[in-house]
C-alpha cells in the first residue's frame, strides 16, 4: 500500500471509529444546538462511564499503590503564580492574522500544510526543492518568528480561506485571561497544567510526610489551552483533563525500591539518538535501558515501566505505544531527560503521557518568586565539616562611604558567589581597593579593604539543605481515551452477512456499561427475573442496562457491542441465564441468584472469562 | 446559655475544628506561599480523599442506582448560552464601592452587618428602632438597589475599613469573564452552574434513553463565582464542586415508580406556612408530606428522600439536617416548588442541596434561543381527535397591501394565540377590516378580510408533543463535606487526662485513609509482616497509612483519630495482629492473613464492627 492509500484507510478508519463515538453519545460537540464551539466536546453518558473508570484505575495503579499524596486544587490561578513558572511569558504559539478578515492562524500550520502538500501534489518539484521543504518540516518547531515571517513570505503563502496578505507572526498567549474580584485589578488565569498547584504546596506536603523523601503527589483535574485554530477533533482541544504526578527525590539519589518489579519488562522505545541517525523505535528491557544510561536514572525508568503497565491494561495495543526520547532541541535547558508516551492512532503517534525529570527548576522558581524557601533536609548521621565562605561587611566604614546607598551595597558585597568573592580578596589585599559593581545602583563603585573582610571557615553541618528534583509522569487523560477507542474498534459480519457491525473491544475494567439485561422475550415472569438480576447487580455496584424492548436479540447484541458491554445476561427461563461475552460470542448458562456474584468476579478481574467458561456448562445459540 | 455566649461557643467550636482541618491538611489556603487569594482553597491529602469518597458514593447513590445518564462537560461556556439561561443578565449581586480607595463590598452584606450590631450592642436602642432593624434583615434579600442604597444613606453607613463614604449600589456579574479563541470577539465565561449543559443536550439525552420519559441526567463538575467578598471561609469560594441532577418529566404525571421506598422516611421539614407563622421546623413523614400537598409532587418528594438517605449515610446529623421550603419571594417565578436540604453548622443553617422543580423554564428558554426544538412525545394509543388553531394568509393580496413589509405581517398573524385570532376573525366579520398591531413594524396595520383566514378544524393527532419538567437536585459538594467536617468532630482526653485530643468520627465509607499499620516496637520482624499486610490491603483496594517510627502507640492512635481513620492494625505478633476501632477504643485480635479481607468487609459496609466485635477474641492493652 502507497502512503496515499495507507493515508485514505485511516482516515475510512477514523470516520467509522467517530460515526460510532459520536451516534453512541461517547462524546457530543459541546454546545451543539447553538452551532458548538471549535475544541469544547462533552462526554456523554458511555464516554463519560470510561473517563470515570480510566480515572478510577488511575487512582488504584499510581496514587493508592504508591502512597501518593493526592490534591485537588483550583483552576483559577492569579498571575503571580504562572509568572513564576513561566507561562505568563512563554506559553504562547505564534499567530498570523489575515490582512483583511482578521481571521487567525497558527504561522507554523500554514508553513507545514504547504510544505507537505507541495511534497505530495506538484509534480513539478525538483529534488533540490524537495530537500528544502523536508528540511523545513524537520526544523519546524525551532523556528523563530522572524524565520517563519520569512518563509512565509519567500512561498507566498496567504490566508486559506480568503487568499488575503497575512501579518508578521506574533507571539499569543494560550491562557484563557479572566480578573479575580470585583475591582479589576487582579489578574487570573485558567491553569494551562495542575502541576503548579502541587508545587506552590511544597513545603506543607513534605511537612504532612514527616520531612522524608522520596515522595509523590498527584492532581486530577481540568486544565485550559485557548487553541488558535483547534485540530485534529478530540485530539487537540481547549479545555481537558489532566493527571499529574510530581515525584520529588533526591538529587543526589534517583534510585528507586520498586524499581526490580519493573525491570524486566519489555517494549518499545525510541531513543535520542536511534531518532537522530534515522533508526526505527525498537524492544528494549528497561533494566537495561536505565543500566546502559539511555534513560536517565532509576525513577524515571520505574514510570516509564509503570505507565507501561498503565495503558496496556486498559487496553492500549503494546505495538503501538512506543516511549519516545526528547531531541535536544525539544527538551527545555532545565531538563535532565524527558520521555513521551506516544500511541499510534489515525493521526499518527500521538504524544499520551509525558515523563520527564525537571531537576529542580519549578521549585527554585517559586522560590525565587515568592521568598518561602521550597527545600528538603538530610540529617547527617554525624556532624559534617565543610569550608564555607563567610563575607562580613563593615558596615560602620561603609555607611561613612556609601551613605544612602549602603544598602543596597551591603546586599550585592553578600550575594557573591565564591569565585567572584575570592577574586574581590585577593585584589583588596593587593591593591587595598577594588572596583565593584551594584547591579542594583547600575554603577561601579570603589571598595576599600577596610569596608569588608571576606574569608574561608570550616563550619560542622548538621544537615544538608538542598532543593529537590521532580520527575513528572504527564497523563493527558481525553487523548488516551481516544487512542483507547481507535485501539478497541473492530467491526463484523452480522449473522446474516449482510452489515457490517461495530464493536469496542474494552475489557470490563474500562467497558461503560459491564452488562445487560435482557428478557429473551417480552413476557411478564421473564421480566420480573430480569429486574431481580437488576437489583442485585446495584448491590454489588455493577452497571448494567436493561433492554426490556421486544427488538430482536441479534439487534439489541448488535447495540451493546457498539458500547462496548463485554456480558450480555439473557433472560431464557426462570431458574438460569445465558451469559454471552462479547468478542468470542460464547455462551454459558449460570444459575439466576449466580449471575450478579459472577459478573463481579469478571469485572473486577478476580477471573477471565476463560476462567469461568470451564466451570459453567456452555450454551449454543 | 444566652445568644452571645452561645456565639462564642460555636465560635471556639469552629476555631478547634478549623485548626485540626489546617494542621492536618484535610484543606490548604490556595496559593499559601503567595499570601493566597480570598475564596480559593485546596483540598490537602486527606480532604481529596474524602471528597472522592462522597463523589463516589453520589454516584453509587444516585447515578447507578437510577440509571441516570452522566455527562461531563466544559467549564469554558459560550456567552450566548448563558444569554439564554439568564445569567449574563441576572446574575449579580449589588456591590458598593469605597469612593476614595475603590475597593468593593456587597451592599447586603454591609446592611446586614449594620443592623447585627446595632441589635446586638446598642443599649440606647428603641423598641421601635429594633423592630424596624430586624425587619429589615428579614427583607434584605428582597430590596432593590434603590432601596438598599437609601437605606445605606439613611443609616450613615461607611466603608469598614477606612470610614469613606460609599457609591451608590450597583449590579456586579458574578460570572468569571474571558475569552475564547484568538480574535477576541467571542465572549466566554467559567460556567456558574453543570446544568446548562444537560439542558442543551436534552434532545441528544432523549434519544439516548429510547426517546422514553422520564430520566435523569447528572452531571459533577467545577462551576465558579468571581464573589465580590467572600466571607465565611470554607462555605463561600470562588470555585467550587458541584454534582447536579436533572430529572427531565411529562408535567402531567409527576408520580414516580420508586417512591414507596422513601416515603416512610420521616425527618425535620421546615414548610412555607410553618416559616411564614413564626413556627420551628418538625418532623414529617415525607409520604405524608406529599398527600397533604406540602411537597408539590411524588417525584420531588422522592429526591427529598433519597437525599435524606444520601447525607444522613455520609455522617450528617440528622437532628441538624432540615428540608426547608422556599418562601414565595425566594422561588423563581416559574417554579412549581423548591425545598433546600439546610446543615445546622456554627456559621448556622446552611444551604446544601437545592431541590427544585423549575417546571419547563430552562428548555423553553435554551428552544427559544436557539431554535432547536427541545421537547417530548407521547404517542396515543389511538390516534385523537382535536379542535386545531388554522390561520391562512392570502399571501397575494397582503404582498400587493404590505409590500416589502409582507413577511413581517404574515409572521405577526401567524402568531396569534387562539384567542387574538377568534377576535380578529369576528371584527373581519363584523367591520370587514381590523386595525392589527405588528410589533416586529412598531406599527398598527389595517388587515382586510381577504387578506387572511382563520378557522378551527377538527385534526387527528397521534402524538402529544410537549415540553419535559425539570426537577434538580443540586448539591454543593464543598458544602456538605465542611458541614460533614463539624458533625464528625468531637475531642477527648487524652489517657493520662492532660490533654483534650481531637478526632473525626467519619464512617469508613467518608474516611480519608481506612486503617493504619503500626509495628509495635521498631524490629525487623515486625516491620515485614506490617508491610505484607500494606501489599494485600493495596492488593484489595483498601487506602491504609503505615507508620514504622518510634513513637508512642498512644500519640500513633491519637494522629490517625485526629484524620479520622477508622481503624488500626497494630503488628504485636508475627501471626495474629489487633485491631482498633477508632470511637470505642474496643480491640479485638485477628490472624495476619484474614487481617486485610476483615478490612474490607467493615469499610464496604458489609459488616459493622459490632458484626465483627463478637466473631474475634477481644484484646485488652
Amino acid at each position: 500500500m502507497d502512503a496515499a492509500q495507507e493515508a485514505q484507510r485511516r482516515e475510512a478508519f477514523r470516520h467509522l471509529v467517530l460515526n460510532a463515538l459520536e451516534r453512541r453519545l461517547f462524546f457530543i460537540p459541546s454546545f451543539k444546538i447553538y452551532r458548538g464551539v471549535a475544541g469544547l466536546y462533552d462526554y456523554g453518558p458511555p464516554g463519560c462511564a470510561v473517563k470515570a473508570n480510566v480515572l478510577a484505575f488511575w487512582r488504584q495503579h499510581f496514587v493508592l499503590e504508591e502512597n501518593m499524596l493526592e490534591v485537588d486544587c483550583p483552576c483559577v490561578t492569579p498571575e503571580v503564580v504562572l509568572k513564576a513558572s513561566g507561562h505568563v511569558d512563554k506559553f504562547t504559539d505564534l499567530m498570523v492574522k489575515d490582512e483583511k478578515t482578521g481571521a487567525c492562524y497558527r504561522a507554523d500550520h500554514l508553513l507545514k500544510d504547504y510544505c507537505k502538500e507541495k511534497l505530495e501534489i506538484d509534480p513539478k518539484l525538483t529534488e533540490e526543492k524537495a530537500t528544502e521543504l523536508r528540511h523545513v518540516l524537520a526544523m519546524l518547531d525551532d523556528l523563530s518568528s522572524e524565520e517563519l515571517g520569512a518563509k512565509i513570505k519567500e512561498y507566498g503563502i496567504t490566508a486559506p480561506d480568503t487568499k488575503n496578505h497575512l501579518s508578521d507572526p506574533y507571539p499569543f498567549n494560550l491562557m484563557f485571561q479572566t480578573s479575580i474580584g470585583p475591582s479589576g485589578a487582579s489578574t487570573g488565569y485558567m491553569r494551562p497544567e495542575t502541576a503548579q498547584g502541587i508545587f506552590v504546596n511544597f513545603k506543607d506536603l513534605y511537612y504532612y510526610n514527616g520531612n522524608k523523601l522520596p515522595f509523590a503527589a498527584a492532581q486530577i483535574g481540568q486544565a485550559f489551552r485557548n487553541e488558535i485554530s483547534p485540530r485534529q477533533g478530540l485530539l487537540r482541544v481547549r479545555e481537558f483533563t489532566l493527571a499529574e504526578i510530581e515525584h520529588f527525590v533526591d538529587p543526589d539519589d534517583k534510585s528507586h525500591p520498586k524499581f526490580a518489579e519493573v525491570s524486566k519488562l519489555e517494549f518499545l522505545m525510541f531513543p535520542r539518538e536511534d531518532q537522530v541517525s534515522g533508526r526505527q523505535a525498537k524492544r528494549i528491557v528497561i533494566g537495561d535501558a536505565v543500566s546502559q544510561g539511555i534513560v536517565n536514572n532509576e525513577t524515571l525508568g520505574y514510570f516509564i515501566g509503570r505507565v507501561y503497565l498503565f495503558l496496556t491494561l486498559l487496553g492500549i495495543d503494546k505495538d503501538r505505544l512506543r516511549f519516545r526520547q526528547h531531541l535536544a532541541n525539544e527538551m527545555a535547558h532545565y531538563a535532565a531527560d524527558c520521555w513521551d508516551a506516544e500511541i499510534e492512532c489515525s493521526y499518527g503517534w500521538i504524544e499520551c503521557v509525558g515523563i520527564a525529570d525537571r531537576s529542580a527548576y519549578d521549585l527554585h522558581a517559586h522560590t525565587d518568586k515568592s521568598g518561602v524557601e521550597l527545600v528538603a533536609h538530610e540529617k547527617y548521621a554525624e556532624p559534617k565539616e565543610v569550608e564555607k565562605l563567610v563575607i562580613t561587611p563593615v558596615k560602620k566604614d561603609l555607611g561613612l562611604a556609601f551613605k544612602g546607598n549602603q544598602k543596597m551595597v551591603v546586599e550585592a558585597l553578600l550575594a557573591m558567589e565564591e569565585k567572584e568573592a575570592m577574586e574581590l580578596k585577593a585584589t583588596l589585599e593587593e591593591k587595598l581597593e577594588a572596583e565593584f559593581r551594584v547591579c542594583t545602583l547600575d554603577k561601579v563603585v570603589t571598595i576599600k579593604k577596610n569596608m569588608v573582610s571576606i574569608s574561608k571557615e570550616i563550619k560542622k553541618e548538621h544537615q544538608r539543605t538542598f532543593t529537590p528534583s521532580v520527575i513528572e509522569p504527564s497523563f493527558g487523560i481525553g487523548r488516551i481515551i481516544y487512542c483507547l477507542y481507535e485501539h478497541s474498534f473492530y467491526t463484523r459480519a452480522s449473522k446474516d452477512g449482510d452489515e457490517q457491525l461495530n464493536v469496542f473491544r474494552f475489557p470490563p475494567l474500562v467497558a461503560p456499561i459491564k452488562c445487560t439485561v435482557f428478557p429473551l422475550v417480552q413476557n411478564q415472569q421473564y421480566e420480573e427475573v430480569a429486574r431481580s438480576i437488576a437489583r442485585s447487580l446495584t448491590a454489588v455496584g455493577i452497571s448494567y442496562k436493561i433492554d426490556i424492548t421486544g427488538t430482536s436479540i441479534g439487534k439489541r447484541y448488535a447495540r451493546t457491542d457498539e458500547l462496548g458491554v463485554p456480558f450480555a445476561i439473557t433472560v431464557d427461563s426462570t431458574t438460569s441465564v445465558t451469559v454471552r461475552e462479547r468478542d468470542s460470542k460464547q455462551q454459558i448458562r449460570v444459575d439466576v441468584d449466580k449471575v450478579a456474584s459472577l459478573m463481579k468476579e469478571v469485572t473486577d478481574g478476580v477471573s477471565t472469562w476463560p476462567d469461568v467458561l470451564w466451570k459453567y456448562p456452555s450454551h449454543s445459540s
